[in-house]
């Protein structure tokens, strides 16, 4: 029976364990994972910390024994220290006993993910410093915030998962300040969309020092942070999280001659081979093809993790499947602001080559007459001749962010702003005015293109 | 200058009429409307009538007056009574002078809407027994509901406004039963999953007696209606409201010669023009190109009526436009159930001649761990072979619904449904989980078109 070794057990790697298990073929399946978890949602960290998520277990969406059940060696505190992919094997350092061993491989899949950037500034391992990834992070974040009551938190980083802690440190009753090197949050947006995001959290209560870049931690008496160095100044510190995005983990791979891309992932197909025999791919250890730019990207996100995760498994048990790629869609929230993109942003746009143009509009989620709705802003990036949409942001209230999908589909499948204004979307009076905001955007974007 | 004619100053005419306005070539635009209001909502009544819109005149998107002040010359209270196509002229009655005269018209615009269906049933003239298609309608059952106190309500009728009336009628206190000749409510959806929506009614209080036919009215010695009577008896009512759909209204147009469709409505082109030289025809009154099962079908809907408006009045001031047609798009809520629906569903594919199977699954809205999500079912109706992606209904709780929204631009844009399980939609824990249920949805389809 062939035999297949899994580096990681994140979302990624037992995606395609779990798929190989249900294939046609008969496999024998190992995954060495160097944490506690499988599984476990990253993305749901912040939800934990902010106690919207009571229970840290619920974060698991499946536990290594369950796993185990279903027919997949996985072992944990196991971590895979260099791969032999001549011979085909793997060494694997148990972390409990200190041992090693070497693993024979028919097939391996990579699943390493990715980590957070944690610049060497100095103080950056003060007491009180965190950076968010894993369930002991957030359970460590937690510990602090009940056994210390900290008043004031800094995070470090206006993106996802920024906004996120901000969003928890605030559900906790803390003061909040964030900290951003660039002139503006969500930087992921294009800077007129990333200010409305600045107003909102402001309007909040939560503190923005934008512009400002983070040279250090200065700690107290008790070797405890007491406050972020910024080439502004001092911002007084009780806790600390760093979130300045996360970086494919490639060094092992790296190490064993696997080729990294030119955004920093691994390289594979379609199908999630890597260029080298018998390896294969997955997660935020990969980049991923952006079907718009036509360039690679490494984008850490669970949906993608996932599906390339059974992208693998369904190649290595019988069948075939391939990733067909991204568009960057994103979207997250923090308090009532949910902000949501898809494709590329102006900026971006005119990065890959594009002659863009863009059209933006206020509009609100429900009939003007019913209420509860919000108002929300829709920005719809199009190729200026051709009509083709190439992106859209959104940043608005409750019922506002997940409109996007309908715009992803449309970018996915280079369907033009004109065609977008006219598609057959649903319409209620308590769901949608009757021309949906995304619809006037993308029709005031082609009054634009032309 | 050339002058245009509006029959009608409902959504679709006064779209034509305003976009006629801000167009390159001078118009003179006259409106010819026979009740007193334009622009209304007629898809907001019944919150109206629920006591969820507070003022009838939110439902007026634009006045007479406002109209006028934007230079189209609107007489409400006109109603016209014959056109001749050959002369180019209508014949006007002036409902409150009781007088008649002939205009002229270079370009004819018909939006002479739809009108509810109402049989001659014994007793349907009763006091209290109420259409639902105007405002006066709406006023007069909310008179209704002030003045007299009524207890018991019957809804006759299980589609769109009869679910929406029922909703209306238990806001409003009372104990509300809906009669309905089919077996199921929503009979636009499939039996299973009309099934789903009559559990949630019967949860929710509201009495359903379904597969009873409607035979009459019976009335008490004050000439109210005291109970709907039908093949299983009577059922006891205050009041009543029939919601038994909207017939598109071609009298007009058929005397004059003007052609109607298979499916009741007028005949046009993609441009919205009818077969007679200088006659166009938007909304209610019109049918529409299926872009699936690729048949003409009348469908009475406000964004469709505001999207043939604008194609008219784009075509008559000097620009170019098309409707593409519809793929059967609807939304709407009782309570807090969400139904939708795109595309075609598992007994239409069938009459289209498809070859079809279907897939569903019971998802939820938000990650398992993400609290104050809903459950919410999907089911997909698939192309055996090809995989197409023909059709998908969904029912749920809040933040259900509108997720039918990418379903539809797959639709429309003839994806597989494999194609769709690997899109890039939009993933955090408080809007998805990893694998939106659409996407697991399509998956299963997927599963079952090979």
């Amino acid at each position: 029976m062939e035999r297949v070794v899994v580096i990681g057990g994140d979302a990624a790697g037992m995606s395609a364990a779990a798929q190989i298990t249900r294939g046609v073929e008969p496999r024998e399946v190992v995954v060495f994972e160097r944490g506690e978890y499988t599984s476990f949602a990253a993305c749901g960290l912040p939800y934990f910390v902010g106690g919207v998520v009571a229970d840290r277990d619920d974060l698991v969406a499946r536990s290594p024994e369950q796993h185990r059940k279903n027919g997949i060696d996985v072992r944990t505190r196991h971590e895979v220290i260099a791969i032999d992919t001549e011979a085909r094997e793997v060494e694997v350092h148990d972390l409990d006993s200190g041992t090693s061993t070497r693993e024979r491989y028919d097939h391996l899949v990579v699943a390493t993910g990715g980590s957070p950037l944690r610049p060497p500034l100095p103080g950056i391992d003060a007491a009180g410093v965190f950076g968010i990834h894993t369930i002991p992070d957030a359970v460590r974040i937690d510990d602090m915030l009940r056994d210390r009551s900290p008043r004031r938190a800094v995070v470090v980083g206006g993106g996802y998962i920024g906004l996120e802690m901000a969003e928890a440190f605030q559900l906790r009753g803390l003061e909040v300040t964030l900290v951003e090197k660039l002139p503006q949050p969500m930087s992921t947006l294009d800077v007129d969309m990333g200010a409305r995001v600045a107003d909102a959290m402001r309007a909040m209560g939560i503190e923005l020092r934008l512009g400002v870049g983070v040279e250090g931690f200065a700690t107290g008496d008790d070797g405890q942070v007491r406050a972020v160095v910024t080439a502004d100044g001092e911002v007084p510190a009780d806790i600390v999280v760093i979130g300045l995005g996360v970086r494919p983990n490639t060094k092992l791979t790296a190490e064993a001659g696997i080729p990294i891309g030119p955004s920093g992932g691994i390289v594979t197909d379609a199908r999630m081979a890597t260029p080298v025999d018998g390896v294969w791919a997955a997660g935020d250890c990969v980049e991923s093809f952006h079907r718009v730019s036509r360039r690679p990207v490494s984008i850490a996100l669970g949906t993608h993790a996932n599906k390339q995760g059974r992208v693998v498994g369904l190649n290595l048990s019988g069948s075939h499947a391939r990733f067909p790629g991204v568009i960057g869609t994103a979207i997250t929230k923090v308090g009532s602001v949910e902000i949501a993109r898809t494709g590329l942003t102006e900026r971006e746009a005119a990065a890959a080559g594009f002659d863009a143009v863009a059209g933006t509009i206020e509009g609100a989620s429900r009939a003007h007459y019913y209420p509860g709705g919000s108002a929300l802003t829709v920005k719809i990036v199009a190729e200026r001749g051709s009509g083709r949409l190439l992106g859209a942001q959104i940043v608005g209230g409750v019922e506002a962010a997940k409109r996007i999908d309908a715009l992803a589909v449309a970018v996915w499948e280079e369907m033009t702003v004109d065609e977008f204004s006219q598609l057959d979307l649903a319409y209620a009076p308590p769901f949608s005015p009757v021309w949906d905001p995304t619809m006037i955007a993308t029709r005031k974007a082609g009054d634009k293109v032309r």
